[in-house]
């Protein structure tokens, strides 16, 4: 069913997005007040058409922002650089574009639709190529099912536009994107993927929006009754494509590093058992368990590149891409990205499972483990016992 | 007036390209080679159109290869790029391609808008955008007199295609289509500077693939007669765009130093005058001196970035940018590129004077020396006394 996103969403939408994006995607406050300056200056909302809702031949482009997110806080994109992408794939396809759609869930990426398409008065579809966030282009279930990226147009805050072709071979678009995005300045908007109604059915991760503003509304109202936010989700996401999530630590973070390299935020943090958060979740009826293997005193290991990739706790894998591994703060639930981490911050590590379309042996192939150099296979988190 | 270029022309070409490419333009073995295969493929011959007998209003495009000429060596081009540039930017223009043009004169730049010309039946505009050959895509007569290179398309050997706009700024321009170059592998072909005739008369370097062709057979026919090729260029000359020439420096290359960074090949080398050369030359009616301030013992030093910049004979600069400054073979008068230079050979230093188009305060604030970070002004280079 088609639905119109308001103005007053934006905020559940923004945290819900930030959720899935799994500490990647980009700065949730930055996409929030880019897609409000859009929906005022258009029609106010945003129509959302479901995947089953596409014609069979109707034609579909993402569109997204690329570039390391350490980049984007400080580079502030003027708002119309995906309306101007879109424009120029449409120009280059000398057809009218029936919608766009997000690549990725993220507090930037899951907005930047909303700016085209509040620009164009295009719809939105509920759908995505990622169903989270990843930090390639290259890295979709659109990609993994065979789909081209190709031809992608990208367009920076100066006006400058390239419209880029390498036939089906993904990873040369996403290494000729790359180069483009960091001499535009480190960041620039794409227009990608154009495919038919019949692949977004085929090959998207389905209703992945609606999915981000329920989680984000599931927190708000945890947070307006000072119930607990942990609780909410975990209830909340059965009813979603991804299935289960549960909390699979909590404590302090106590380091963090982080280097941008080749236009990726690179680094690892480290989150230490809390006493006080320790002694406050063991009488909590959603007690979380630190889940070492050497009790309590056994610290949890973040890896990420862009997003998270792996958390292990005592050196034991508790959960790895393309599971969301997602850091929250301990009192609020607020989802907190890779940039945001900072020392002392009291969280709780969140482990979503990743919806069946990013599991099968080809998405795996695309973005399981081995993709980003964590040398293990993809073992899917537990759920609660 | 319009004439044809024959398969047999194009061992002169290929001479008097690399003679006008002051040391750069890429390989002319390679460039010949891929012609030949060109001409022999298409109608065994390319019109070529004086800038006088072109339509006020037809839509001319030039056609470039780019890349460190140090990359080129062993880079293979497929052949095809350029003409898969032209034809997208024809698409992206919407309208039909009238000739194009090349944007430089090289041993390879020269050449290139042949394989298009071949392979479409099209013809090539009898000038170029910079009288010799440059380091920068935005160093021609074009962008000094104010045109875009926008919108630009390229292409690589896997077939890879990008177009990009940047509106009037052609150092923007510049940045995306170097990173672009790089990431297609370091070379790429494009189709740039899209203009109508009337902005060819206004602003291209005229005729200078004629002037190629007869300097090239000049040298040829002095080396069939056993005289003297420089005596021969020097004759050429005052029929031409450049005016004069002659040799500044005679010796021996005693050292070069070359390193190829952000997609450049820059370096120095130094010529010894050679005693030997030296005694020759002295009863030679066509004698050089080597002139330097300080007699026989003074060296000749040259720097280049791809081109040769500047030539310095004991110290004092003899000749600089935009002049052109070139080094030969002592005795054949065959050109040498930078990244032909080696030592011990035997070589002249000619130095020619630069086409008008090319000193005018425009475009000297676009390729005098300073723009190279030769810290001097122009000064013309003295014709023989």
């Amino acid at each position: 069913m088609a639905w119109d996103l308001q103005l007053t969403d934006l905020p559940d939408l923004a945290r819900g997005s930030a959720l899935l994006g799994a500490g990647g995607g980009g700065d949730p406050y930055l996409g929030e007040s880019l897609a409000a300056d859009a929906l005022k200056s258009g029609a106010g909302s945003v129509r959302f058409l479901d995947p089953d809702e596409l014609g069979e031949d109707s034609l579909v482009v993402t569109t997204a922002m690329l570039g390391a997110p350490t980049v984007l806080v400080e580079k502030l994109p003027n708002g119309t650089e995906a309306a101007l992408a879109l424009r120029a794939l449409e120009q280059r396809l000398g057809r009218p574009v029936t919608a766009t759609m997000p690549a990725e869930c993220g507090g930037m990426n899951s907005m930047v639709p909303l700016l085209a398409a509040a620009q164009l008065a295009l719809p939105v579809v509920d759908a995505d190529g990622m169903g989270r966030a990843f930090p390639e282009l290259s890295m979709t279930t659109f990609g993994a099912c065979g789909l081209p990226g190709s031809p992608m147009a990208m367009a920076d805050e100066h006006g400058s536009v390239a419209v880029v072709e390498t036939g089906s071979d993904n990873r040369r678009l996403e290494s000729l994107a790359r180069a483009l995005a960091v001499s535009m300045g480190a960041s620039a908007s794409i227009a990608i993927y154009p495919m038919s109604g019949r692949d977004v059915r085929r090959t998207a991760v389905p209703r992945t929006v609606s999915t981000a503003v329920r989680l984000g509304r599931a927190v708000r109202e945890a947070q307006e009754r000072h119930s607990d936010p942990f609780s909410a989700l975990q209830e909340a996401l059965p009813h979603t494509v991804y299935r289960h999530g549960r909390v699979v630590f909590s404590g302090k973070v106590v380091d963090v590093e982080r280097r941008t390299a080749d236009g990726f935020a690179r680094g690892r943090a480290v989150v230490a058992p809390d006493r006080a958060v320790a002694d406050r979740t063991a009488t909590d009826s959603t007690a979380a368990d630190n889940a070492s293997a050497d009790g309590a005193e056994a610290m949890c290991e973040l890896v990420f590149q862009n997003e998270n990739l792996v958390a292990r706790v005592g050196g034991r894998t508790v959960a790895v891409v393309p599971d969301l591994v997602t850091v929250l703060h301990a009192d609020s639930g607020e989802p907190i990205t890779t940039e945001g981490l900072s020392f002392g911050q009291r969280v709780r590590v969140f482990v979503i499972s990743a919806p069946d379309r990013l599991c099968t042996p080809e998405a795996l192939a695309t973005f399981g483990p081995r993709a980003f150099g964590v040398d293990e296979d993809y073992r899917p988190a537990a759920p609660l016992p």
